[in-house]
C-alpha cells in the first residue's frame, strides 16, 4: 500500500467514504422519547397496522440497498465481497450528490445464485428498492428476472441496464455528430458479460442496424456449441451477416466499438481496419480498451472510456440516480410502482433523456457525471 | 393514524429519522476519479491483496448491523419487520449520536433460526459488528451462540446483555442506597424470555444472593416440564429456596422487583406484600409493569422504568453505545478483537462503569441516556 498515493489518502483520511447519520434531531430527553421509547412505540404500531405508513414514517423508501457477491468488481473481475466495498460506498455517494438517496453497501459472502434471491427478498421490508451491483454473468441474469417477478419493490442491475441505457446515450449522440442514423449503423460490443448482453440487447431493441457481439473465443454466433442461453438468444437477435470468426473479423468496416472487456484488447490496426471515423467506446474499468490517445491517432472520430479523467465520459454514474429517483418516488406516490426497471421503453426513454442534456460535441459527448440536470431530466422523462 | 400526534410529526416531518451521506468531499471530477473509477480499482487491489486494510480504506470498522426478525419489538410482540424499523432507525440515531458508529438497520424477513444465522454470516464482509435486536426468545439464544462462534466479528444481543448490564448497573445503585448488599438481596425477575434469562444469569454471576425467574406460568422451577432447555438451565442456577408458585408467592417479602415482561402486571397490593421499601424495576416498554406513580404510592423505595419520560431511565440505550465503541476500536487495533461480549468479566465491567458515572440517588439512580461521558466511562473499562 502506497501512503503516499492521492487515493489512498483520499479513502484513509477518514476510513471510508460514507456515514449513517440522524436526520431529525436527538439532542434532548424528549427527543428521544419521540425518536425512542416510549414515543416510536406508536410509529410501530401504526405500521403494523397499516403497512403502507411506511413509505412516510421510516427512511425505507429512500433507501437503497445496493448489493454484491463480489464476484466482478469493475475490470478487476473475482476479489470478493470485502474487496468491493470501496465501490459500493463511491455509488453510495453518487446516489446521494445527485439524487438525494440513501444508499447503503451490502457486500455479501455468497456467490450462490439462490442464495443471493434469498437475501434479496429477505432485505426487501427495510428498502425501497434494490441496486445489484458487479455480480457475474450469467448468473447477475438469472438473479435480475427472479427478483423481478419475486419482489414487491424494484430492482435494477446497474450493469446491465445501467451500462445500456449510457452507451445507448453515447451512440445516440456520437450517431448525430457523425450523421450516421442508428438504423444504418454497424456495431461491435467486445464482451458477453452482463454489460455487453444487455447493451446488446438495448441497441437491438432501439433498432441499431447490425450489431455483432463478441466475448473472448470471437464472434458470439449461434453455430457456437458453447454459449449459455442468454448469448444464444443474442446470438439469434443480432448479427444479420451471420458472420463467424475473431474480433478482428467482426470489426472489419465496423462503424462502432464497445469494449466491455479487458484492457489493451483493441489495437490502433484494429482501428484502422475498420470504416471512415469510427467511434470507440473503451469502457473497460479501470483500464480502457485502448487508450484515448492511441485510438485518436489511429483515426478515431469520437473516443469515451468509462472514467472520470478523460473526456467522454460513458459511465453508469449517468443513470443509476435519476432511474431510482424515479422508481421510489413513483413507488411513494402511488400503491404499486408505475416503472419498471425491466421494460425497454422505459430505458429508451432514459437514454434519450440522458443524451438529450447537451447539445454533444466530439469533446463532450455526454453530460457531466456532477451535472445536477441529468437526474431531473431522466426523473422528468419517466414519470411524463 | 393521528396526524396530531408530536410523534407522528416527527417521523413524518422528514420521512424517518436517518440518513447515509458521503463524509468525504464528492463535488469536482477529480473527487469523482477518486472515490470512484478509475481511482477506486487502487483500493480494491490493496484490499483484495491485504484484507485488513479494509479496516482503514473502507468504513467497514465503524459500521454496525442492527438486524432483526421483527418477531420481539419492544413489548409489543411479532408485529413483523417493517413495523420494527422505526425502533432499529432510533437505535442508529443513538449509535451515531453517542459513539459515532454507524449503524445500518436490517429488519428481514424470515423468522427461521438458521435463516438468520446465515444471513448474518453472508453479511459479516460489509460490518465491523452485529447488534441482534427484539427477536424472540428461545430462537435468539441459539443465535446469539451459534453467531459467536461462527463470525470473526464481534455479535451483540442487545436485548440479552444489554438489559442485563443495565439492570445490574441499576440494582448496583439501588443496593447502594438501600445500604444492602447484593449478595444479602432477593430479586423477582417478571418475564423469562431474552432479557429475563440474561439478567438471571448475569445476576447470578454477580453473586446477588436470591434471584427468582418467574413466567407467565409462575415461578420458573426445575420440576416444571414445560420449560425449555434455557429456563430449566436459570431454575437450576437459582432460586436456592425451591419455592414453586405463582408470580404472588414469588414477591413475598423479595427485596426488588425486575419486570421484562408486559403492561399492568405488577398491583399495589404486590408491592405491599414485598420487604419494606422495595426496589421496582418496571422495564416493559413502552407501558410498564406499573405506573412509577403507582408503585411509589405503595411504598417503593426506588422506581425505574424504559421510558425516557421518567425519571430512573434503565434501558440498554446506555450500554450498546459504549460496548460496541470498544469493540470496534479494539478490533481496529488489534489482528483479532480482544474484548468478547460473551464474558460475563466484560459484562461485569460495563455494569460496574456505568453505575460509576453518577453519584446516585432515589431519582437519579443511573446517568441520562444522553450522558456522552458514560460511553467514555464503558470504554475505559473495556480498555484497560
Amino acid at each position: 500500500m502506497n501512503e503516499e498515493s492521492p487515493v489512498i489518502r483520499y479513502h484513509q483520511a477518514k476510513r471510508g467514504k460514507i456515514e449513517v447519520i440522524p436526520k431529525t434531531p436527538l439532542d434532548t430527553a424528549e427527543h428521544l422519547s419521540l425518536a425512542y421509547t416510549p414515543g416510536v412505540a406508536e410509529i410501530c404500531r401504526v405500521i403494523a397496522n397499516e403497512p403502507e405508513t411506511a413509505q412516510i414514517l421510516t427512511n425505507r423508501s429512500n433507501t437503497v440497498a445496493i448489493v454484491t457477491d463480489g464476484s466482478a468488481i469493475l475490470g478487476l473481475g473475482n476479489i470478493g465481497p470485502t474487496a468491493g466495498l470501496p465501490v459500493m460506498e463511491g455509488k453510495s455517494m453518487i446516489f446521494k450528490k445527485m439524487a438525494d438517496i440513501d444508499a447503503v453497501p451490502l457486500c455479501i459472502d455468497t456467490q450462490d445464485t439462490e442464495e443471493i434471491i434469498r437475501f434479496c427478498k429477505q432485505i426487501e421490508p427495510t428498502f425501497g428498492g434494490i441496486n445489484l451491483e458487479d455480480i457475474a454473468a450469467p448468473r447477475c441474469f438469472e438473479i435480475l428476472d427472479r427478483l423481478e417477478k419475486e419482489l414487491t419493490i424494484p430492482v435494477f442491475h446497474d450493469d446491465q441496464d445501467g451500462t445500456a441505457i449510457v452507451v445507448l446515450a453515447g451512440l445516440t449522440n456520437a450517431a448525430k455528430l457523425r450523421k450516421t442514423p442508428l438504423e444504418e449503423m454497424s456495431v461491435v460490443i467486445n464482451g458477453a458479460g452482463a454489460a455487453g448482453i444487455a447493451i446488446a440487447r438495448l441497441l437491438n431493441y432501439r433498432g441499431v442496424g447490425d450489431i455483432i457481439l463478441a466475448d473472448s473465443k470471437g464472434i458470439v454466433e449461434s453455430s457456437r456449441t458453447d454459449l449459455n442461453p442468454y448469448k444464444l438468444d443474442v446470438a439469434e437477435m443480432t448479427n444479420p451477416r451471420r458472420l463467424s470468426g475473431s474480433l478482428d473479423d467482426a470489426l472489419r468496416g465496423a462503424d462502432a466499438f464497445i469494449g466491455v472487456s479487458v484492457r489493451d484488447i483493441l489495437s490502433e490496426d484494429h482501428i484502422r481496419s475498420m470504416a471512415d471515423r469510427p467511434i470507440i467506446f473503451a469502457m473497460a474499468n479501470p483500464d480502457p480498451e485502448i487508450l484515448p490517445e492511441s485510438a485518436k491517432k489511429a483515426g478515431a472520430f469520437i473516443v469515451g472510456t468509462g472514467r472520470s479523467d478523460y473526456p467522454n465520459q460513458i459511465n453508469n454514474a449517468l443513470v443509476f440516480p435519476g432511474i431510482f429517483r424515479a422508481l421510489l418516488d413513483s413507488r411513494l406516490k402511488q400503491s404499486a410502482y408505475s416503472i419498471s426497471a425491466n421494460l425497454m421503453g422505459v430505458k429508451l426513454a432514459a437514454a434519450e433523456a440522458i443524451a438529450s442534456v447537451v447539445v454533444p460535441t466530439r469533446e463532450r459527448l455526454l453530460p457531466s457525471v456532477m451535472d445536477p440536470s441529468v437526474v431531473k431530466t431522466i426523473y422528468d422523462a419517466l414519470r411524463s
